[in-house]
């Protein structure tokens, strides 16, 4: 039942040795999904001994290069190590022709097929869903790039049985589902026994949201509200305002605002300019506006418990 | 007077934590030269120190992954980075095609010019030459995929001046080129002094030579003859002979036998197999052959020295 985020690359656009560019890898219920994947993501996944093959779906936010530049390698080892099972890819079309164009000139020979989606930026898109899984895409404030954040959320779970009861009233399996799904059950003598009365609510589901590149952006709140855990870019400090302003970045502490008003339980920052050496004063910076604040590094998991 | 090689891949195609994939710089009297680009080669450059915005010729020996998915990534952070000077590239046309391809779809904007030189796959091409140091191609064989070979070595050093004859015979300045470039002095009075009289022999050439990919190539024997140091892939041990010849790749064994054939000074073995955990045997093997042996490494120069 594991919820869990592990960085990949915390840099932006100039890797450094320490913080590869934008990768990450979630395991949601033992769905593996990669978002983003920048030079070196394959090492990466090595090092921090992900499940590589594992991975039947990859969620690209944007063109830039150090969100992509590593998905060619990806898929090229995929190729060699004989992959047959099906991936998934979800960008911008860009993407699509970029990766097609060089399977077709490096002549790939690979077992296994690649189905390109196109992320077309609309304000809610449902990119990925299963019996418990969603992943759905929205689109962030880049300037001219188009670019999608992601939310991945598990589905309302059914109801919790409450077995001593079903025992005491005699329900037969073949009715269990129903309760599940919240019906009320009713005897053979026609009596209505109330749903709450035989089982109990769910564990609340759990629910991340990836938020890399972008200029704060008001128009997310609605979409990443409450979510358990956010990750929001936060390239600069403070004093680079300007900066983050004209290059469509946000700051870390108009990361750390945008956290605190989508109440959200935890906030990770990331995708920092390679310009600052250590980190600390991006930490404090964001933790002055939400406490709850921990810094994006290659390599650190983030887990998201069940709520019992 | 340096002439140095910096490993900063070492590996065949699936890259480890360890073994970056086929990348190394040369610093061939403070020119430097960038052979192949496997993927993380500009994070490489970053560990190992290795002045990125110096190098203004790369050469590609082929256009598989594992020697060029860094290189877009490179040419982009040289666009972020507001390099200048022009770039020159040499490979396959294929290279060309694919870099120009990304460039134009992901809208790079760069201030500085990228020249294409193509490999045609001829016996030996020139492919740089000033007026110390030249770079030269020559084929390798590696199944239907050209490959080329490169040959880096410094051309032949004037003559050295013996500065207390020059002063005995009183031989003016003007006259000290011509000496230099190996031509008898001839006196006012119409005596002839002959150079060697005035010069010694030039420090003698250094030679560095790049085999990989490919299966042991006899062909190459007199191209590489007597390099001070020759790198040369060794992909697989000799239990594994069969195997490399069926994907045109070298043993440590055969790699050995080419560099005792051409009577080389010293051999690097690269491009290991993801296969091997180590290196040892590999080592080994082909210090049985041919002594003055050393594996490349992540991170490891190989120096030419002068000998004087």
């Amino acid at each position: 039942m594991k919820f869990e985020v592990t960085i990949l690359g915390s840099n932006s656009a100039l890797p450094t040795t320490k913080r590869y560019p934008t990768a990450q890898v979630l395991n949601v219920l033992e769905r593996f999904f990669l978002i983003d994947c920048g030079e070196g993501t394959q090492i990466q996944m090595k090092r921090f001994k992900v499940p590589m093959s594992r991975i039947n779906h990859i969620f690209i936010s944007h063109t830039h290069g150090d969100h992509i530049f590593g998905l060619i390698g990806l898929l090229s080892t995929y190729a060699l190590q004989g992959r047959k099972s099906d991936l998934h890819i979800y960008g911008h079309r860009k993407l699509e022709k970029l990766i097609t164009f060089q399977l077709e000139i490096l002549e790939t020979k690979k077992q296994y097929n690649i189905y390109f989606h196109t992320i077309f930026g609309q304000e809610t898109q449902t990119l990925f869903e299963d019996d418990k899984v969603f992943v759905q895409s929205f689109p962030l404030k880049h300037g001219a790039m188009p670019c999608a954040g992601f939310l991945v959320k598990e589905k309302e779970r059914p109801r919790t049985l409450l077995a001593d009861l079903l025992d005491q009233y005699n329900i037969p399996i073949r009715c269990r589902q129903s309760l599940k799904m919240g019906k009320d059950f009713v005897t053979e003598s026609g009596d209505v026994i109330p749903n709450k009365q035989l089982t109990k609510d769910p564990l609340p589901t759990r629910s991340y949201a990836f938020c890399t590149d972008t200029a704060p952006y008001k128009k997310i709140i609605p979409i990443i509200k409450n979510v358990d855990l956010l990750y929001h870019e936060a390239t600069f400090l403070k004093t680079e305002a300007k900066l983050a302003k004209a290059t469509y970045h946000s700051t870390s502490e108009q990361a750390a605002e945008i956290a605190n008003e989508a109440e959200v339980k935890k906030l990770i920052i990331g995708h920092f300019s390679t310009r600052f050496k250590t980190l600390d004063e991006h930490l404090k910076e964001a933790q002055t506006v939400f406490e709850n604040t921990s810094l994006a590094e290659d390599g650190k998991k983030f887990t998201i418990e069940l709520d019992r």
